[in-house]
């Protein structure tokens, strides 16, 4: 155990920790969380026995407050592999040299060596009721605390390795969910909906109506709660406004009869499970799903936000680089600002609802979907030297990388607060086109080439 | 990849893989190898397909002969960690020095430039359907070539490490299994048994009775494959004879009215799993499960073969160092051997079916039952220095170490021919007294105590 | 078929149900209802296809509005047993004499000529998907149009004979619904609620809480429709205020903890089913299990509405007849009445909102609790001639009927503008004591005689 | 209760019946069944209790020995309905004359007087786990007694009538059955396979490889219990020879690549639901569920036994009336007889193992296929005057009624032992032709006309 961290056994978090682990365990027990998990580690009284004291070092940990969790976090993360070990395998591996055989030794050896006692303890929670989830709930904790304490890092990064192996996709059950799924799991969908809030228990209805369909992942150890969703909703052409898909009083359409399934949500719900990435299988593993359901779909495609869209204005000199004379002029006379405005568009922002006025949302329209086209198109991330340039948009970077192309945008698509807020009530369409996503995937992610239909490219090299 | 092990992709091992793998790749495709193995570990044409070419990995593997599956399993192996990358961490774990937070980031480094690609390339077999399964048979077959082929031995302990990852005990799920149980899982139960043979349905029936129970491990992605299961009888006193619990044609018993769980029968079912150990946590459980069903139960007990024992008896001069004179004497007599004979228990077990005469058999009872005791509850196993003595018996040391006591030798309790031929018919209860499990085994594991009965020890310490 | 009644086939109604049964049966099939439904009978083309054409017929009935409904079952009435078949059969009874053997033959000749081919066409509907919704949905509109309409009453009491078989208790499953449960179901409670009104899916959630159960019986050919459902609480000691219990805000209890059961709600949610009761089955089911559940509870109880209390206030002379002398000054004085008011009872109850002054409460509760304990106990519903008497209450009726017994009397239990209405606030506790419910029921159906505890019975014997 | 039937009470049957419910109930109770029944009808103590009730008198029966068990059946069938009653209800029949309204309600009125009691006993036993079996198992029992003994007849027709309702196909669930079905499932198809008999589990595991099907129908309170099963082969054309069809060690065909489904095996499981019908519905519910789930199948047969061909050829003088004299003389010859042999089918039918001598063999198939085909499609079973002709054989006339064509007779199709004794070793292939199916069903019930292929009606003209 490290000392630095073992100093902090005696300040005045631990006790605390001390404290409601003394009344988990009654008292009968040294309450020592340092040494608990030590008999833990060492499986005293056998393994079911480590198991059964693992499930009350969980329970202490429960009932500490935000101090003592993160102590209990900083004595667990102490728990690191033995320097003497790693010094020894490290001597071994270069005394290998160039002998193949003796350095692949080396290499188990120091593998070995550098497993850290923390990861077992870590695992031995899997055995708890709910165990599994308070693995993802202490990740979720530490990826907070890791930021600002260094000492921590190194067991985030057990912990992902850890549930990265846990919740490999091929351990995933797909599931449907609609109106028929427990309430319990639905009350859910409701505070993990991260992209168009749900208002209620008919709006959710809504969604899970029989011409929608909800897909989510879960873990056969996590059964009551689902790690990613996706709404989709079964219509005939591309929809353009997300408005008309969340209207609760639009008539439910025949599913057999839609020639297109639009992808208008997709939510990640456990905040532990950050960087291991299920979107893309999702989506595929639904597109298939579909497909045998409903043979008469013929396109695949998302109705997504733009982000990013308003904070890339924000960040650029819009009104100086990217307007031409004319826009500047017809957006200027449209705000009834005096021609020679210069800065049209900063006026249009600052301006609350201006998408409300038909003149000036009128001529908005043009200028405000051409600069769009060409951020979605365009715009790259700042990147690390030598890989391949990438959107600068987060969720057009998702899409793309599965192997989507950008394929239309959508005026006032989205007039919610956030909509404006964030993506100028703009919406995009992505296209999930089976046949051409290994190629799309290949050349962004391999040369940072985005696949966008025609009408957005050219779009997107108008003025400037 | 290692070039040494890249030469033999030009041998005629591989090209009868690659012969397969074309058979099934329908020749669209590349038919390399690795090359496909490079593929999937860069994620050509996106995640999602490489999940998709990883199938087809499996297929050709599941198609290619002996030789053309060793020679899958070698190039799988050579996806090695890069020796650039580990000899860089090295440089800066050395580097680091006492600075704590350096020693710290250089540990995580090294972890990660050690971490094979390899191990990603079996992960992803998990999305095939079976593909769990698939990865368990591949390290089933690895344990056999490992032994010869060092190469072999690194990726064994990669998979040895994914499968206890996935396997640990946290992910199991308990199930009782019984006449209604679907055919083709009981089917595999009559496969699987390792310890009293099933001799049909009838057999396998009678097993499954009322008064009796069946409990096994199941991982939720291998549904239908047992991983170890154990039989029960629910009995009254402590059974002292197998042959009773197998009678196809006893009376079922009121399980209501037992005292006893008896623990006749304890089989592991996959090879791939070896190393990884269920069969404590079994136990424990299964006693849990029948403690909350039956409130009469008053004893958990086990009635278990002594498989070393006939081993130890020819590995050790009996006559000369472990009999007593008047041992040897009445032996001699009922063997109808001159008195002086010095060899009796050499000549007793030369005679088949010695067992079978009552006279021999009762001169031998009070000799073989005072060794076997010895045996049980004296030998030690050869142990590394420093570690704590083991029972030289593999059984015995299997339960002690989970805690259990040694408590009676039961003579001629398994007259199979395995029973005589390694157990010398005799079997031993080993009790589980909820109460003493956790000094038992601490006691065991750390000083080498062994927990028996005051007849057992008294027993062992009988003549020399 | 009777003619009277297909003299109705050419009216209005019927044209409007043939186009119904044309658009449905798409013109390429004879329309005629009736010739439909004797093909169905004779299983023109086989039974197979009889039931095929079944499910046409009930489509037909579906699309069909109100009137087209009722000419609907009318025609499926007109198929009555065949009188020819019938006086032969009575002719045969009547010759048969004293004659056992020949009398016994000629009943079962009887039955069978009397079997009314309508009850075989009800029973083909049974093969549809939710054939047996339908059903019970068809005898729920019957229930309305047989009062009017003699000509439905004997269809009516075919459906009830065969809908009685089918719902045997025996046939049912309890299953218990809790927050786990599907959407779909638990709006349906929301529905069915016919006691305390759920407000809204906080109020449902609640009412699921850890600290409560509900249990509905269901048919396995109906699996999202409840027959009955119960809501019941896990208190401490006899719950005598709903408004406690229906509080969302109030604080989960320890369900093991409690040792009393409150039943505070019971609804029937099919009207299809009416006259069919399988409260008394569901009352004792839910007993059985909460026992076997909760080893602490010691009583069972209701906390129950007295719907008919006020409707009989309203129906005698309670001032006159029923209030001492004292009682009548007390509670005019409390009105601000004159001393000399003769009816202050009905003044009392001419008031809005009157529980809400505390005064007038506190006057109000001696006489009304003394007269609802009279209306309970003493006061009888009319009866026909050599029955025994019983509760004038319905709810009274149905728990004395099962057994239980009137515990006691509550104020102020219900203060929702339904429990002032009907039961003046008043709400009941009936217990259901396990080892004196038969003897309860005995003497309440055998002599009219009902259990009461001492103070009820005291209260019910005040003045008059 | 009738009183010819109660003077039985006291004698030595009833005797010991009453002492095995004496043991069941303890004693503590008035051991008179007709009593216990009487309680429970007039549900003494309510209608829980008397469900209780009920319970012990199963219990009652099932210890009781067959004479207990008859005296149990003649008690409950004395619980006729009311004598009285019936005699006014039908005074009220004729009183009602030819006024419609008061004749609908005097057949309601009589309906209601003519229901016996003893269904409602008998409906009461539903409640008992199992007690849907019990029921069944007391008409089996019932079945047997019944044809003796006349007082019984009339509880039969009423316990038949309550099964019909129960047992409607509407309440029915189709499950297919295989390998993953329950053990304690597949055993109960082994007892009750009536057509091949299945020699073990190996071949019970072949008949449910994955180029075959078995579908059973189950009463969702009867779960474990198939009510008839059926076993279908996926094939290429249509099979002639069941040999083929149950040879373990025959390849597994690729069931997507089949055109044929052969129903070569169809049996009743309960002996106690007998007369009510389910297979008609079975094999079209299953051709249904193969064509949606192959598509690929183009022509659903059967390969059927001939069970009566070798009684009708018993029973008609063959070689006089049926036979040309070439055919005589032909057979007479492979017979090794003389020329002027005048009963060569004679001859050839006290042979034993004809069929294995090859001359023999060749002489008797046209000869045995040309009677054969007469058989099923010109010989008419004795009918009641003014009904249709129908086919003399009990299959044939079973299949044919469900609509299907006699397609295909095989030689040397079934050559077990009891195949050789019924159907002298010929085998008849039934096409289910969806399209055919209604109006060969009319041709056959309306006018008797039998649906035969061209092949097989030419072959029943032939000779004679």
């Amino acid at each position: 155990m490290d000392t630095a961290t073992s100093g902090g056994l005696f300040d005045r978090a631990l006790k605390r920790l001390l404290e409601a682990w003394r009344d988990v365990a009654g008292g009968a027990e040294d309450g020592d969380i340092a040494a608990q998990m030590r008999d833990c580690l060492e499986a005293k009284g056998g393994e079911v026995s480590a198991r059964a004291r693992s499930a009350r070092l969980a329970k202490a940990y429960l009932a500490a407050d935000a101090d003592g969790k993160a102590e209990f976090l900083r004595i667990l993360a102490s728990f690191d592999s033995d320097p003497a070990a790693v010094a020894k395998a490290v001597a071994a591996f270069q005394a290998a040299g160039d002998d193949a055989a003796a350095a692949a030794r080396a290499r188990m050896q120091l593998r070995r060596a550098l497993e850290a006692p923390r990861a077992r303890l870590v695992t031995q929670f899997t055995s708890i009721p709910e165990g599994v989830k308070f693995v993802v709930e202490l990740r979720a904790a530490l990826l907070q605390l890791a930021k600002k304490d260094p000492a921590l890092a190194a067991l985030e990064a057990d912990m992902r390795a850890l549930l990265a192996a846990w919740f490999d996709v091929g351990f995933l059950e797909l599931r449907r969910i609609d109106w028929h799924s427990p309430a319990n799991l639905l009350e859910k969908l409701v505070g993990y909906e991260a992209v168009h809030e749900i208002r209620g228990w008919r709006d959710l209805k809504n969604r899970l109506d029989s011409d929608r369909r909800c897909y989510a992942f879960f873990h056969p150890r996590m059964p009551d709660e689902p790690l990613i969703f996706v709404e989709i909703a079964l219509v005939k052409g591309l929809s353009g406004d997300v408005r008309a898909l969340l209207d609760e009083k639009a008539p439910v359409q025949d599913p057999a009869a839609a020639d297109t399934a639009i992808f208008y949500s997709i939510s990640n719900c456990q905040q532990g499970l950050a960087g291991i990435s299920f979107g893309n299988f999702l989506i595929k593993r639904v597109v298939g799903e579909l497909s045998s359901e409903f043979r008469n779909l013929k396109a695949f495609a998302t109705l997504s936000p733009i982000p990013g869209f308003r904070r890339w204005l924000d960040s650029v000199a819009v009104d100086e680089a990217l307007l031409s004379p004319d826009e500047k002029a017809s957006l200027a006379a449209a705000l009834g600002a005096d021609e020679s405005d210069v800065q049209p568009v900063a006026r249009l922002l600052a301006k609350r609802s201006w998408h409300r006025d038909a003149a000036v949302a009128e001529a908005a329209k043009p200028i405000l979907t051409r600069l769009c086209a060409r951020y979605l198109v365009a715009e790259n991330a700042e990147g690390r030297a030598g890989e391949a340039k990438r959107a600068r948009d987060p969720v057009a970077h998702f899409h793309l990388t599965n192997g989507a192309q950008a394929e239309r945008l959508n005026w006032l698509a989205d007039r919610s607060e956030k909509g404006q807020r964030e993506s100028l009530g703009l919406m995009v369409n992505y296209l999930y086109d089976l046949d051409a996503i290994e190629a799309n995937h290949e050349a962004y992610v391999g040369q940072g080439k985005r696949a966008a239909s025609t009408t957005l490219k050219r779009l997107a090299r108008g003025w400037a």
